[in-house]
């Protein structure tokens, strides 16, 4: 039966294009002890995957060139040779960017589609929703009454971080979006302030949405965002950094911010996290936030395209901000 | 009776010359109820007083033009008209920068001439030590078996941090300095490794130094120093900002550490501090420091400058890093 995977042709210099990427014909490979093979129902693209396209060492080794990219996925098991999983089941796992995936199972978490769609299991309840709620709550440890800051708030991570801060009990939650129609989203979804970041400066936007300033800032863009909001952090204030897209398909390296002394008279605390560090958290998470949805008081929006052949067109739009909220190719 | 004091004269632009001081002849106050009149003996010069001859608000009020400048100093009470101060008292207080001062009693701290040099309250057992005790072991929160990097390690505050750093059981202690002589003493002082950031780019010395990484930076330094701490710090690495005297005078804001987007993957946190939050600490501090004084493995060095006259160029020496240790002024 025929298999089709994404290849990495080749390595982005600057911003990808479709020339780097490469559809393959393959087959569906056989299981064998201990492993699964799962038809791929929804794959995710994520910012985080540029950074695996160059040959740099990082804390996940690059693709490799002419093999299939991988990422979040969500699939329905149609051969199993290991105990616990049978065919039909859904499960949630790493290897996307292909129709068949052959998994060793334990490497395949089942997830439960009827009580929420697949789509969730990557977006609001997967990777995505993990790590807006321990970024916000663990990495910058917001309490109840701060004014919290999100960058690219529009975006997967960055919607979910706005609407925990506000069910969590922030007291003001501010933020940027790339389009006028995202920051009025923004506002449906309950951010007291919401700006386009092309409209002003961010700090003179950032300084008329907060005027007292912020406690935490969750930073998906890096850039003059980060400046802008070392520049509004309060005393004590914290910054959970947790991407920088602004400066993903950078060839040269960008300078950092030209504040950033700021951190000592202020005693900010700026820390870099990556969600896989939180699995701790998982049940906490899971409970809270499919309560919230139960409640109707979580919403999440997402651009879904079709085919895996679209796949690259889907992630090099998700760099360029074309999608509201989480970005999936439908299989 | 005559007293002296050193005035702001006009701000400084870039370096501070000795045209921003003046020397002011006044009379010695008397003391009100509550209030102590303290003949100085000796007097401290800090990195940080450089901040505050710039008209900015910050943590601490910029000083004023025309009226005296201030900071730590160490003297005798000739007059006390508060309970528990009788002349011939040795006190630690904030009104330096002048031959004889008016305090509140509240505002001095009684220190024991007998148990060490009344300049160590100034340096070791003073806001000096504490800065080091606090960044190291409660900011960074080092633990034993880390390997720490230590910049301007020659200076009052780093020589201390690396010495405390090995006597907590770090694993590894790297400093920069600005001289050969500094070098050598850093060896002498007990660290494993140390370079001049003058011999080559300092991500090289430092990778050089520390080929395993580092665990935890402390910065006094900022610039090309916090650029390749980054670069070298490990996985979960701390970064406690204390200083950035590289960009004091700057008179362009410096543009900030290029790969700062590294915080993300290594999952590293920068946290700027001030000794003022730790004062929780201080007992702690007296006693284990005491100890190692008393023990003989603690050192400090001291650059000693004789008479108020000559404070502004101590002051303005501590920033060329013409000082080995801690910069006081015998008054």
């Amino acid at each position: 039966m025929p298999n089709r995977e994404i290849h990495l042709a080749s390595r982005p210099q600057g911003w990808p294009t479709a020339e780097n990427f490469r559809l393959v014909e393959t087959a569906v490979p056989g299981a064998a002890d201990g492993q699964l093979v799962v038809r791929n129902l929804v794959m995710s693209v994520d910012p985080y995957m540029r950074g695996r396209m160059n040959d740099v060492r990082s804390y996940v080794p690059p693709f490799r060139l002419d093999a299939p990219l991988d990422g979040g996925a969500v699939g329905e098991v149609v051969e199993s040779r290991a105990a616990g999983f049978a065919p039909g089941d859904v499960v949630a796992h790493r290897l996307g960017w292909r129709e068949y995936a052959l998994l060793d199972a334990a490497d395949a978490r089942k997830v439960d589609p009827t009580l929420a769609p697949v789509n969730a299991y990557l977006s609001v309840l997967g990777m995505t929703g993990m790590t807006a709620y321990a970024g916000l709550l663990e990495v910058a440890g917001m309490r109840p009454g701060e004014t919290v800051f999100v960058s690219a708030a529009a975006g997967a991570v960055g919607s979910l971080v706005g609407q925990i801060a506000r069910l969590r009990g922030a007291a003001r939650v501010v933020g940027s979006a790339g389009s006028p129609a995202k920051v009025a989203r923004l506002r449906e979804l309950g951010f007291d302030a919401a700006f386009d970041y092309h409209d002003a400066p961010v700090a003179e936007s950032l300084a008329a949405a907060a005027p007292d300033g912020v406690d935490v800032y969750f930073d998906n863009v890096g850039g003059d965002h980060l400046e802008a909001a070392i520049g509004a952090l309060r005393p004590h204030g914290r910054a959970a950094i947790c991407g920088m897209i602004a400066q993903y398909n950078a060839t040269e390296p960008p300078p950092g911010p030209r504040n950033l002394a700021m951190v000592i008279g202020k005693q900010l605390t700026l820390r870099g996290f990556l969600v896989l560090s939180y699995e701790h958290l998982r049940e906490q998470f899971v409970q809270e936030m499919s309560g919230w949805l139960r409640d109707g008081r979580l919403r999440y929006d997402e651009t879904v395209v079709d085919g895996l052949a679209q796949a690259p067109e889907a992630f090099i739009g998700l760099l360029r901000g074309e999608n509201l909220g989480k970005m999936l190719v439908r299989l």
